[in-house]
């Protein structure tokens, strides 16, 4: 339908797939070509190659900084993984399962490395500001994964913490997949600053619907089982809302979930399934999103540039809304 | 004695005590902080601003590619601590036993991003060279670890494999710590080709010592217990050699004590320590550490400064041969 996307994508993966393949020893190379050809929406990069685009500027300017965010993402699924214990992502085993632990270890710390390498192959003079930008980005991404492990320890998270520990998680990378793409486009500070904004909301936005997903998502459409966030008592939205806001019953009810040591998993979902419904926190939620999908669209509003050049960016931020996986 | 050593190690202490202590949360950069506390050599930073020295430039200039270096020594040491399952380092628990394997997973990921912020702090004509030697070193290190845990599971691996692979996993970081100091110190192509070989040529010399060291040193000045490398099978370059040198009667006994899958510690080390002295072994390698000293002083003659400017790093060389720990 979209064959500009399309395009991009297919861009993104040809490339992608000539990332390490021919490197030695292949006991390190092999787990990220493995994972590269997991697939993935490449939602990142063509982010990345879509503001090149909006410049009117030669994607392949930007197909460099484009990979470095894609492996730098594929290396922080697969650390996460391995710390979470995750056994399937995207269908297929995890790396740590495949392989080993230490496999996963290694494997994840040469992908930053070669994210780096192609952070560096840009024109010198967008060099400095382009590691800037991505340093402080893989900073923020390793915070935000630190802060989701400490909140598992606490039953005091609030609602601010959570969306910030998402803003750094996920969305900071969403932001500085456009930045950058922004910064070999010679755009001026202003526009660079709008794309990251933009970037950062659809970046919320798209975490709480994924949150969302994770509970109310069709397994056939979604893709994976919902209900692994409430089976791992994942600090979510969802659950830091539904713990403030339940009655006195609800509230026992989630405790005695969330403290259970044996249960039977379909039961636990169900249950806790059900005090969202009744709390009617899927409204709520969807209401938040909308807040940050429109605070981006703001941001995409004052670009410099004509809103024709600007409709490739909505279609692809309107799919990612609206999905239903 | 050595007071100019003793000053640049001073300041390296100072600015690297600086590093992370002020950043959120604690939970993930307690343990960088905590490791570079443990101490250390500071042998490669201390080469960087030698080299800054080396050629009458200022210090300060080459500070933070020399923490960079430091940095990025500490978080494979981390993560090849995890690894090993090492419960020690520098006489204090390592990450992974203090906080635990996720801690150690991604405090050490962040230390990799933390190296390269250092590395950026540049002026900016310099950042795409130096860029590209230590992604390049960073990626060698990885491979090196990499081969090292390969040979775990082989039995066959040659000399030149086990020299290739110290070369990866401990020459190419002495390397480069010479090779950011001369390149910040606008050295010429020549001197820093021949500061970067001066390092090769050290570091196998100063990891084979490390190997003699670990069956031959002394408890007391070591400061670990000797054996280790033994007990755990480690392919070292005296092993190599044991099994192809030995005769029937002690290859026998090296292969039984390979396979054994329960000893006595003490009663292992002494065998194969036997074997190692009936073979002559540590006379061969400390030729071959000779050989590559030699070769480092070569490099450094060629250097185009006066002897009386080379006679720190000379100095420095020379107690890392004779060390006893």
């Amino acid at each position: 339908m979209n064959t500009r996307i399309d395009f991009l994508e297919k861009r993104i993966n040809e490339e992608l797939g000539k990332v390490l393949v021919n490197e030695e020893p292949r006991s390190l190379f092999d787990p990220p070509v493995y994972v590269f050809s997991l697939g993935g929406k490449r939602i990142r990069p063509i982010l990345t190659l879509m503001v090149a685009d909006l410049f009117e500027k030669d994607i392949e300017d930007a197909i460099n900084p484009a990979l470095a965010i894609e492996i730098f993402h594929n290396f922080s699924l697969l650390h996460d993984d391995l710390m979470d214990k995750a056994n399937l992502r995207r269908g297929s085993e995890t790396v740590h399962k495949k392989w080993s632990a230490n496999t996963a270890i290694l494997s994840g710390d040469a992908m930053v490395i070669e994210a780096y390498k192609y952070i560096s192959k840009v024109p010198h003079r967008y060099l400095p500001e382009l590691l800037e930008v991505f340093s402080d980005t893989a900073m923020d991404i390793c915070i935000g994964q630190q802060l989701d492990m400490d909140f598992e320890q606490r039953m005091d998270v609030t609602e601010d913490e959570y969306l910030n520990m998402i803003r750094l998680k996920t969305a900071v990378l969403i932001g500085c997949s456009l930045k950058l793409g922004a910064i070999v486009s010679d755009a001026s500070a202003e526009d660079i600053n709008a794309l990251y904004q933009f970037g950062i909301n659809l970046g919320l936005a798209f975490q709480l619907k994924d949150d969302l997903l994770d509970v109310f998502g069709d397994f056939k459409t979604f893709g994976k089982k919902p209900g692994g966030d409430i089976l791992s008592n994942k600090k979510t939205y969802l659950l830091i809302k539904a713990l403030k806001s339940s009655n006195e019953k609800q509230k026992a009810e989630l405790d005695k979930w969330l403290t259970a040591e044996v249960f039977d998993p379909e039961h636990k979902i169900n249950a806790v399934k059900n005090i969202y419904e009744e709390l009617k926190l899927s409204d709520l939620v969807e209401n938040l999103i909308e807040k940050y999908y429109l605070a981006s669209l703001e941001y995409l509003s004052s670009i410099s540039v004509s809103d024709a050049r600007k409709n490739s960016l909505l279609n692809l931020s309107e799919q990612l809304m609206y999905r239903e996986k």
